[in-house]
């Protein structure tokens, strides 16, 4: 069994924290089930941009490619920009440059953490939006352009190559899924092809490759239908493949719905790396005082392992994977309530109770 | 005083259902207000498109655009489309050549309506997303390339005009509603300036806008955080200006939040021109069974008095404006419930209810 070498980004403000307390509850959970797993920290984010005048140098863009995986805390900070003005965000080239195509950003109500919806079938929503992550209106970002103080255009892109592999990547999802849950898998690309010529051509790629899946459901929907649906009936989808613009937009709603950021795990993953972040931000408001929740960075780790399992690594990892996803899970069944949703628990507290469910359940 | 000249565009589906109930309520109305008021029907939309070939032909635009205002119904069919499979949606082509850059899109929570959230501070919703809705991401609409079958670009355009334009009218509006609600008015632009060069412009026009209204707070969100903060906390925003793309998904959103589309009214408004139609579609699903809900029609016909009343049109289409919106609101208050929120009442009785209620607050 070889170690699996993980790049650690924790970035900017609460991403330190959060990142330092899952690599505390990573540790007994890999000896507990015989995982070899060794971690190397990298710099990189605002306070580096500011201390070195680079987000990421290319050195640490070389030492993260060759992890088996990344694991991201936040990267960001109000004040620290470039030039031009807008955020210092590496986890946004790490995405172009490694070619991490399909976004992965789980929306699921955990036991026991409060729903913003009235409507008690919120307590089944379990669903993934798929956000694809390098191309899109993203395209545009850094190569927007504006013509004489009088007008701004930036240009969304839409590929078939890349629209091919995240719909195969959705439909292969939805399958696995599928046999997870016991229930049929249905994919819905999310565009707004009765408009736009690129969503229309990414909905005729997306039907192509439904052909290849016939045993699972494949639909659309438009993205306003969608906005208005992800709240009249979330508990009624499954796997929602979408632009990298449109797919932001649904997984802040996603999250808004089962108890806000601090819940919502991520994964960007492309034929050949990964990363694992927390969807939150930096949290300049509550960053340094150990009050923010680590359950969205507990989840993505959830997430890295499953996919190193998958990768080759085998049962031992995605047993771990389910190990941590169930111990967060019996931790707020049990009472435990971070500050985000009105509780006291801290990020090392939360971080205790979590290790304390791993192997209980 | 003079009669103004309505020009009614029912449109397809449940359009023509909610304009002939609507103009029913509209009618004793204007006789009790001593509005003079003149209807002209205009026939537009995927029907008029699959008999004659055109969706709207000249002669209707003109009679259209020689009107004092526009109420529309609602357009577009499944199964009629133009050649290259987008929607038929002539109000569409009203938003653009007619110069309708404000897209107002109320967000209110209606007494009795039962809401999403589960926090009881939802009954407080009562804010306006102000849509753009000549450029944004549409200026691309039937203008988007395909190249070689591989690779489609939509182009989104910002004009410093337009949202010069915008972020004035939105700074006018946040004033009249802070008189009319006895708090201070807050503007707040929803764009995503930290990624896109044509956000960054807008955000830096809007800035110049906002110091010629030192009396209302202005402040920004990015659209992320905004869907994320609608579900959150909607009772804090006041006006929230943004592109068009955006303006479509976040008054879907907001619509969800308040009891769905059947209660989300919108204006289009320009220098010269204006639409007034529910934010709903034309719903084949439940077209011709008399079961829509024309709460948003008539909503729309409200913000369409006001609108003629600020125009020159004088305080009683204001009083005409603000006394229908009351008896909606009491006809609800009262009990009446429409299918779309679990009730019974039917299109023309929830009419009815209206009516009933004109004159009795
Ligand atoms: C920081 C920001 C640029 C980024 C994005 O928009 O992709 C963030 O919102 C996210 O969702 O990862
Ligand atoms: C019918 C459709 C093209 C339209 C739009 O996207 O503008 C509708 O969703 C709306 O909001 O008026």
């Amino acid at each position: 069994r070889n170690a699996l070498h993980i790049a650690l980004m924790p970035g900017d403000g609460i991403g330190t924290e959060v990142t330092e307390v899952c690599v505390g509850v990573l540790e007994p959970l890999a000896r507990r089930h015989g995982l070899g797993l060794s971690f190397e920290t990298l710099r990189a984010g605002a306070f580096a941009y500011r201390d070195t005048g680079t987000a990421m140098d290319e050195a640490t863009f070389a030492r993260a490619e060759k992890a088996d995986a990344i694991l991201l805390g936040a990267m960001g900070w109000p004040g620290i920009r470039y030039p031009d003005g807008t955020e210092i965000a590496p986890q946004l080239d790490l995405r172009f440059r490694l070619g991490l195509y399909a976004g992965l950003r789980p929306i699921r109500a955990l036991p026991g953490v409060p729903l913003a919806l009235a409507d008690p079938r919120a307590a089944q929503i379990d669903l993934v939006i798929l956000r694809e992550s390098t191309e899109g209106l993203f395209a545009a970002r850094g190569r927007g352009e504006i013509i004489d103080d009088r007008e701004a255009r930036d240009t969304m892109v839409i590929t078939r190559a890349t629209t091919e592999r995240l719909s195969e990547f959705a439909f292969n999802l939805a399958r696995r899924r599928a046999a997870r849950r016991g229930r049929p898998g249905v994919v819905t690309l999310v565009d707004k092809a009765n408009v736009f010529t690129g969503f229309a051509f990414m909905r005729r790629v997306f039907d192509e490759v439904a052909q290849r899946h016939p045993d699972l459901v494949a639909s659309h929907h438009y993205i306003d239908a969608m906005a208005l649906d992800l709240i009249r009936r979330p508990w009624d989808f499954d796997v929602l493949p979408t632009e990298n613009m449109f797919g932001d937009i649904l997984s802040d709603l996603g999250a808004g719905l089962v108890g806000g950021m601090g819940f919502a795990p991520s994964a960007d993953i492309g034929d050949n790396h990964a990363v694992f972040q927390p969807s939150h931000g930096t949290a300049p408001d509550i960053a340094g005082k150990g009050l923010a929740n680590p359950t969205a960075m507990l989840l993505s780790a959830a997430l890295m392992l499953d996919w190193l399992g998958e990768r080759g690594g085998g049962q031992a990892w995605s047993d771990a994977a389910a190990e941590l996803e169930g111990a967060v899970d019996a931790a707020f069944a049990g009472g435990l309530r971070t500050p985000d949703i009105g509780g006291k628990a801290g990020t090392v507290e939360t971080g205790r109770a979590v290790i304390d469910k791993i192997g209980a359940s």
